[in-house]
């Protein structure tokens, strides 16, 4: 298990517009279906197969992905951990990701379109993209949280 | 033109990793892409194409909707302006709805992932459901609305 990773399984609702099934519907709402209000939004596609992207962690922001069309792999990691590695196929299923966790997403589906809610307002100094340094103040970020009582 | 209604265009970034291009990503930042921070999420998939849904107005809701993949037609009026159908077909286009705009959609391609990011949570009291009730009361909405100084 990863600290501060989860999956999260969102309602899906199969709607009936005259008895006939009009479709599924899935709604998150901030707050209650995911742990924070949605300041950002982003979503990515049209991800070749050979591309892994990502590299890189948050200080403080959370995030929740979600393939919303086909499929990708998310592989997490913390020092402390190791990696863990999640296949997102499903548009019901989300993975909240915290701070401190070492993202790289790859293997998408041609067809993959990848949803992520975010906490916070983009903002380049939350970001850590060099592991070394990351690798440094996680270890530092993970002991701390580890001797709270 | 439809009151409360207009079509708006977000960035589209085509990202590289060590040279390659590794798809896109459209960010939305809520407050300044949007009008409105969002407190609720939801996406429709799998809609058959003979399928007609919506066949509602808000009473104050505000939302934004993006065809994040495939196809979809929405029908937008009020019984001031008459009827408008936007055709949304590309990821980096968002329809935002304001209050009392009556909408349906339709033509959903098979593969049509429909993103709508709102305003607010989740409340049935929003809904008008019976187009004569909505009539009515959009009549009085957009008076005073024009009214306005």
């Amino acid at each position: 298990m990863i600290h501060n990773a989860r999956l999260l399984s969102f309602r899906n609702i199969t709607d009936t517009v005259l008895q006939k099934e009009a479709g599924h519907l899935v709604p998150i709402e901030a707050g209650t279906d995911i742990p924070f209000d949605v300041k950002r939004i982003y979503y990515i596609y049209g991800v070749d197969t050979q591309t892994r992207r990502g590299f890189h962690s948050h200080q403080k922001l959370e995030q929740v992905m979600i393939c919303i069309h086909g499929s990708v792999k998310i592989s997490l990691k913390t020092p402390v951990d190791g990696e863990e590695v999640f296949l997102l196929d499903s548009a019901d299923q989300g993975l909240y990701v915290g701070p401190m966790v070492w993202r790289e997403m790859f293997d998408f589906s041609p067809d993959a379109v990848l949803l992520v809610l975010a906490s916070d307002h983009y903002a380049e100094s939350d970001y850590f993209r060099d592991y070394a340094t990351y690798q440094q103040a996680a270890y530092r970020y993970f002991s701390q949280e580890v001797n709270k009582p």
